[in-house]
């Protein structure tokens, strides 16, 4: 999905939002135990709800993986569904990956070059330690993005993010080195909604890009500041919430209730389109 | 695998080496691709021949998801079969993983806390960037271990790694840093090979701690180099070379071949150990 057509379903949906598909069996309703693909049942239930309120989806790859080779085909069965629907959705694969240049390639396959085109995403978060050669592979696909970790929602983000070289932080330093790989037709940035203030400092360093921003929900993040401190004039975020929206519930209701939440963020959201 | 028992295994076969099982379907010996499960065929042969010459494996996660969850599966059977060796050896997920707490929480079980104990690994690969909640829930398990990216084998880490912030460069940051959350039991750092000078003053910040070092062979890293700078009382070092051993040859002879390159190397170690 290239950027016209981002802001395009934006404007339509008047909705901002990503559901993060952080699927934890240990988590999703008795009920669907008892199926053949728990993980799959609740994820595509979760979608049919929400889809009206949401412009995007993003699966943490932690999630799947820590159920094995069972739990990717899990998850390659919900790409696969969200690729059925006619509505576009914009698809990010939250893996935050980044190795030497030709394993990054690899991962870049992974996420963008599968053999059934149903199985790609359409953004995969990246860690920006290792540098250009680590990132640059992921930029090798026509209308795909990185979305490069910049300053994120933890409290782990003091450790370094937040240090101080000359007369810039790290995620200062990752933001304006990055532009040099690619502009904002490429790349977007993660940065935390626990840090609404700071998002002043980042648009005076990029105006224009998107900015994927997690933490809203669970993790404390306010909606409302973040949109005052982050929008530009092409909207310029995907606002991300996870266990906020899919554990909104555990009884059988728990689709209909993470449609309410959602349904509650985007008019929210529909106030500043 | 502790720490003791690691000296003791490096110690018996006069060896440090680990060998990276980043297996390439469009890179393994055409005679292999008619097999049911190339990968594994590929990974088996290249276990037999090098068990003798190697302390440790190291598969890269991105070799095998790249294939999607055939490929994980492929990963699983070559794990399942080396804890099947009576040999003892350390198993390393070349992964660069790192997320907020309850997330990394899922990769720890990804990795260390699988249903099937055969699907464990010994140690996985951390990139510091997300800071202490992104590393700690990979220290929980008793004898695994974190490896954490410190300075790299590739040119990008020259972008934000070697920056220097107060009177050290980041990834002494790193080093200082994360020994609050773990000592030398626990934690490894990598420090690739082509940075061999560097080792120096790495000694100095952690004179006690195993160095997992990349980039020995096709990356030009200097293996004598590497043991007179950054070998200690305890060995220290886990040296891994991929592509120079598993594709030595493309030939019926590749495992041989493989062997051959492993037990040169480890003739060379064996004259420091």
């Amino acid at each position: 999905m290239n950027r016209e057509q981002l802001v395009t379903i934006i404007q339509k949906k008047k909705s901002f939002l990503c559901i993060g598909l952080d699927t934890d069996i240990q988590k999703i309703p008795p009920h669907l135990l008892h199926t053949q693909d728990p993980v799959f049942e609740f994820n595509k239930a979760i979608i049919n709800a929400t889809l009206p309120y949401a412009v995007a989806y993003k699966p943490n790859l932690a999630f799947y993986e820590a159920m094995g080779w069972k739990g990717l085909l899990s998850l390659e069965k919900t790409i696969e569904y969200i690729h059925q629907k006619e509505e576009q959705v914009f698809l990010i694969a939250d893996a935050k990956r980044g190795d030497i240049g030709n394993t990054s390639t690899q991962y870049a396959v992974s996420f963008f070059n599968q053999p059934d085109p149903r199985h790609n995403f359409d953004a995969v978060t990246i860690a920006p330690y290792m540098g250009e050669d680590s990132v640059k592979p992921f930029l090798n696909f026509e209308d795909k993005w990185v979305i490069l970790l910049a300053l994120t929602s933890n409290k782990g983000a003091n450790d370094f993010q937040l240090l101080t070289c000359g007369n810039k932080r790290i995620f200062e330093h990752v933001l304006y080195k990055s532009q040099e790989w690619a502009d904002a037709s490429k790349m977007m940035y993660v940065v935390g909604a626990t840090q609404a203030e700071m998002l002043q400092d980042i648009r005076k360093i990029v105006p224009q890009h998107f900015l994927l921003i997690p933490g809203v929900g669970a993790q404390g993040g306010d909606l409302d500041k973040v949109i005052r401190y982050g929008m530009n004039q092409y909207c310029g975020l995907i606002v991300n919430s996870s266990r906020g929206i899919i554990y909104a519930d555990h009884t059988e209701a728990f689709a209909e209730k993470a449609a309410a939440e959602a349904h509650k963020i985007q008019q929210t959201m529909a106030q500043y389109l």
